[in-house]
């Protein structure tokens, strides 16, 4: 059974690792984005590959990203749901991720976010993360601006 | 600390769920297929909307699907990774899903899926779901048929 204490202690740590990883992505902070991400957390992103390992993969993709934004990235959280248990625990939520692109073109993306944590010595680790964008099966185009 | 036998024992629970998912999904099953989902289930799902909540809505989807296909779906279950605490549990795959539509077009889809459990009631139930494509962000076209 999951207590209802530990619960709520847990489900707080875990909304601050969230916290810190919007902060740190609107500061493109590399070292704080990851700060938290296990060496061998297994990522389906956005764009291909259809998968990839490793912090340090995850790490040179937001690297690119960050390189194509000029100035701040916006990130707002959005509809937030965690659910800890004692050693497992899970968090979705839709972020809102804006800015202007270094060739002045203005970003405004809803993406889905799936997060996947494991305790690891006392302190939870996102294992696995899964973000995308809803795609028209029709035509193959993605939806990048839908409201929830 | 999750133990090694209950560990054990709850991973193969929900290894069961996830081949009961995929035969049911072959079979064109509806009933089946939502057998273990919570009624408030929340979906990303590959197709708009950003999310949906329900499991009418996720069996609406299906039959919606399962209708522009002839003859039985194909779904292979490839890298399948379950980590199961004592209530919450969370399991990650890449499903091949194959076949051929209404119009005589052959399918062959590469979809990542992420899937979210809570043991309600002593039963594991999957409370939420996250499939996608990747999209190349440069053009908003989905990569349908990657190989990982």
């Amino acid at each position: 059974m999951i207590t209802e204490n530990s619960n709520a202690k847990d489900e707080g740590q875990i909304r601050q690792l969230i916290d810190d990883w919007a902060a740190a992505l609107r500061a493109k902070d590399i070292k704080r984005l990851t700060s938290n991400y296990a060496p061998d957390i297994l990522l389906f992103d956005v764009p291909p590959p259809l998968q990839s390992q490793g912090s340090d993969s995850y790490r040179k993709s937001w690297e690119a990203r960050f390189s194509t934004f000029q100035g701040p990235i916006g990130c707002e959280i959005r509809q937030l749901s965690i659910t800890a248990g004692d050693d497992v625990a899970f968090s979705h939520c839709l972020n809102r991720i804006s800015g202007t692109t270094t060739n002045g073109e203005k970003i405004d993306l809803r993406v889905r976010a799936t997060v996947c944590y494991r305790k690891i010595d006392g302190e939870w680790m996102v294992t696995h993360e899964h973000a995308s964008v809803p795609v028209e099966m029709e035509t193959g185009k993605a939806a990048l601006n839908l409201e929830a």
